[in-house]
Parts: structure tokens; sequence; C-alpha cells
């Protein structure tokens, strides 16, 4: 996801924002949602964002976002929301059925229309909700008049859904992610928790079911993947070797990144104020998309 | 309500606003909020309500309520929100299933607890929805450590459900109020719109289950009364003469009232000057309170 933002940033007028108050739907420690943050924006500019080629922030320093998504919950049916797969899995996989979950969607759509975002990089997963943004945005410049873009999905090959440790979809919510920036002795830890099967070394394997392929695929290079294809379909893939190269490939891809973030991590005044000085664009921004909202709906007196 | 309201401004530290944003669940037209908003100021004020004995605004103009709403999102269950009779009777009248109306729950629980109130005066039908906002508030305080006080409702007598033209509750959003402050004209159609049953005038009618004496029972002395209810329970009464009697009724007990409102329309700067000076005060609650909430649940960084 940070990837394929951060080529964005270049050709776009890019909003990248820490999404705090949707990880509240999933978070219920302090400590752990506030080190979060500072942790992902630290990621992003280890990651080569760059806070002045693009506007940067942290979700809940623009509160206006709450006030459009209780603004638009008022044209978003029920079905709409009980359709998502999304909060459906969630649910299915132990998640408490709180509210926030099930609403997750509607402020989603507040944060890319507060915003008259065009293009909305997705993943797969999330493709269902960015139709969401569209339903409302669309339904919402009927009833009142042309106010909101409507937003289009961008689902590029790098926004493909990357497997978890499990092979379901990677993330936090499923405690089955490989966190590129641990420190190498619990990062080849988890990277060794990788799921396979039990076919023995020797026998012939499927490269296209297999997760441990799947992230090789995603760090190796050509030459190194058509070695391993060939393991895989003649026999002779040892899961434990190729996990082995699967952490040296990952260590290798963020030397850098991790060196920076460390720095960053060392330095949290010089990442709070790019955050707060990110925040005062996007609220510039916002506030000129909710004056008109709160007018049209009639919001004034 | 707002006689419930006003008669607490003297005793009580008193919070009262205009709900504009819970309209949004039912008003999707912009000149009829706004015009709505400026009425329901004047109402409140012709009615007897000092501003300067109370803090009074219009919900909109303190956005904070809308952060806190997402926010006690993640700590409402689902359950909680679809036993809520409100949205199942409205869904059945007719009303869109739009998410707002769903939610409404959680809006009138930040409304309640971002400003701290220990008691709220409520409707019987209202009960429910305070059940909820003090679930909020335990559920808040179990995880985060005591922050919200856990508001008591106090339901009066004079909180009792208002029967409307059909005998149903009176609600705007069944269209079916006995507008207090319309013109003579206007006014006295609505009253005799009140539907009563077909029992000729001679026989005897049962006046606890007549919509049109429960009325007159909420302005008629106690004298007036009992000869009401003797033509009742031994024949005699006359549902036209008995609309004539209740039209004058109200006209008599709004007279002073419905002067005054007529003023303040006309000094509509003024409205709005008491409205920000208002809207002032309960922002600076507010904030106090999420200040705190936004750090308890780790919206800081």
């Amino acid at each position: 996801m940070m990837k394929t933002m951060i080529a964005n940033m270049e050709t776009s007028d890019l909003f990248v924002f820490i999404v705090d108050l949707h990880a509240l739907t999933s978070v219920q420690d302090r400590k752990k949602l506030s080190a979060g943050t500072l942790e992902a924006a630290a990621d992003f500019l280890a990651l080569g964002l760059d806070p002045e080629k693009c506007t940067f922030w942290v979700q809940s320093d623009v509160p206006e976002v709450c006030e459009l998504s209780w603004i638009l919950s008022n044209m978003t049916p029920m079905g709409l929301l009980e359709r998502c797969h999304s909060y459906k899995d969630k649910v299915a996989k132990g998640i408490a059925a709180n509210h926030g979950l099930f609403a997750y969607p509607v402020l989603m759509a507040a944060d890319i229309l507060l915003y008259q975002s065009e293009i909305v990089p997705v993943g797969k997963d999330q493709k269902q909700h960015l139709e969401v943004a569209r339903d409302i945005a669309i339904k919402f410049n009927n009833i009142y008049g042309e106010t909101f873009v409507v937003p289009e999905p961008a689902i590029g090959e790098s926004t493909a859904i990357i497997p978890g440790l499990d092979g379901q979809k990677m993330s936090k919510s499923y405690d089955n992610t490989i966190p590129i920036f641990l420190d190498d002795k619990p990062l080849r830890k988890r990277v060794m928790a990788v799921q396979t099967d039990s076919t023995p070394v020797e026998d012939p394997k499927d490269p296209e079911t297999c997760n441990l392929y799947a992230l090789l695929k995603l760090f190796a290079s050509e030459e190194k993947m058509a070695e391993v294809h060939g393991l895989y379909v003649n026999g002779g893939a040892a899961y434990g070797y190729l996990k082995q190269d699967l952490f040296g490939l990952i260590q290798e891809y963020y030397a850098d990144a991790r060196s920076k973030k460390k720095e960053l991590l060392q330095n949290q005044d010089y990442l709070r104020e790019v955050l707060q000085k990110g925040a005062g664009k996007a609220r510039a921004r916002a506030a000129k998309t909710l004056d008109v909202v709160r007018d049209r709906v009639g919001l004034r007196y």
C-alpha cells in the first residue's frame, strides 16, 4: 500500500494519512494506538514519502471528517453497509461486532470525499468500500446538487492482496503480518512462521497455491524466481531454506528504510512537526469542502 | 419537552440545544432545516428560555459531538442498536432505513456524554436511547478508566407521551403535530383534524382511549375537565364543540408566546447572536471532555 502511495507522489497531488480513527475499530489500547501512529509516520517517511511533495497527516487531526461522516450517514442505505464483506468477514473471525466496524465504510467515504479525491488506490479487498463511497457521492449529488467528485478506484497489480503468514489476506486485524521494520531476530522468527504444507521436499508442489512462493515473488529477482519455480514443479523445494531466502531478501530490500526509521523515531519532535504541518494543509482543504456541504444540507441558520 | 426543559433552568446548570444534526435523519431539504433551526430557537425563547440562565446552542455548532460519536461507536455493540424500537418503528412507518437513523442513538449518547450530563429529561419513548447512552458510558469507563458521568433519566409526568392528531405519539416525523405557533386559521384547521371515533353525540364514550380528551387535559382547568369527563361517561360529548374548546385553550395558553415569537423572528440577527454565544459556552465544555477522551483512547502522538 505504502509503495503504491509513494509512487503516486511524483505525478499526483497526493493525500496520504494515518488512519488512527479507523484503527479504533480494532485497537482499544491507548499506548498501542498512540505509538502506532508515530510508527506509521516513521514508516512512510523511511520508505521515501516526501512530506513536501504531498499532504501527509494523521486522520484525527482533521476532525471535520467525523462531521462529514455523520452527514453522509443520512444518505447511506443500511443495505449498502449490510452487504459489505469486510464487516462480515471480520465478525466471522471473532472481532467484536461494534458499530464502528459496521460504520467503517461511511467514515472511509468521508475520508475520500472530504478532499474531493479523484483517484483512490485500493487493494482488491477495499474495492467494495470504494463502491460505497461512490454510491454515497452520487446520492448526495442527486439530492443536493453537484458537490462531490465521484472517485475512481486505481487497482494496480501492486495493490493485489498480499498473503499473510497463514495465507489469508495480510492484515494487522488477523495478526498474520510480517512487520518489515522488525529487528533481525524477531523478523526472522516471523518469516520462519510462514505456513506451508507438509509435502516432502522431493515431491513436486503447486507454486500457485503456495503462500511462501507468493511472498518470495514480491522480493526475488526474475532469475531467482525462475529457479524457485523449477524446484516447485520438479520437486526439490525445501520450505525451510526458502524461508531463509525470503528473510534475507526482506532484510536486504528494506535495509536503508530500516536504518532511516530508527533515526526518525529518535527524533519524534520532527515527526510531530511534519504531521502538524500536514494537518494544517489537509484541514484547509477539508474546511473548503465542508463549508459547501453544510450549506447544501442546511446546517446554517 | 420544552416546558420541562425551561422549568429546569432555575434549579440546574441547564444545557439545551437544537438538534439540527439529528434532524438530518429525516429532513433532506436545505431550506426546511435551516429555517427550522431559527424557528426552534425562537420557540424556546418565546416560551421563556433565558439564554443567560443556561447554555443554549445549535448542535452542529459544536462539531466535537461528531468526533465523540465516532469514538463511542467503537464500544457500541451492534446488538444494542439493533434492539432500539425507535429505529424499527420509524422504518416500519416508511422512513428510509438510512445509516443515520440507525446510528442516531450513538450521536445522542455523544450529545449527553460530551457535556458530562448528570440528568437527562426524556420522554418515555426516549428512555431506551438513554439506556444506550448509559451502557456506552459504562463500557467506556470500564475499558479506559473513569471518564464519563453515567447519566440518569428524569421521566416526569409532563414528559409522558403526547398524542398526535392520529393518536400515535406526536412527532414531526409522523406529520401528526399541532404546531402551537401556527397562525389562528391554520391552527384551527389542524385542531379540527384531531381524529375521533364515530360514536354518536348522545352515547357514552371512554375518555381514557380518546385522543381529543388527552389533548384537552393538557390545557383545560380541573373544573373544565370534570365537566368534560361527565359528558364522556354519561353521553353528550360533541367532538366538534370540544375541538373548538381545545383550539380556544391553545390560543389562550400560548397568546404571549406567539406574539413574542413573531417579534423574535423579525430580529434574526439577535437570534443568531444568542446562538453563537451559546455555542461558545458549549464548545468550551465540550473541548474539555474531548481532550480527556482523545488522550484516553490514544488519539495523541
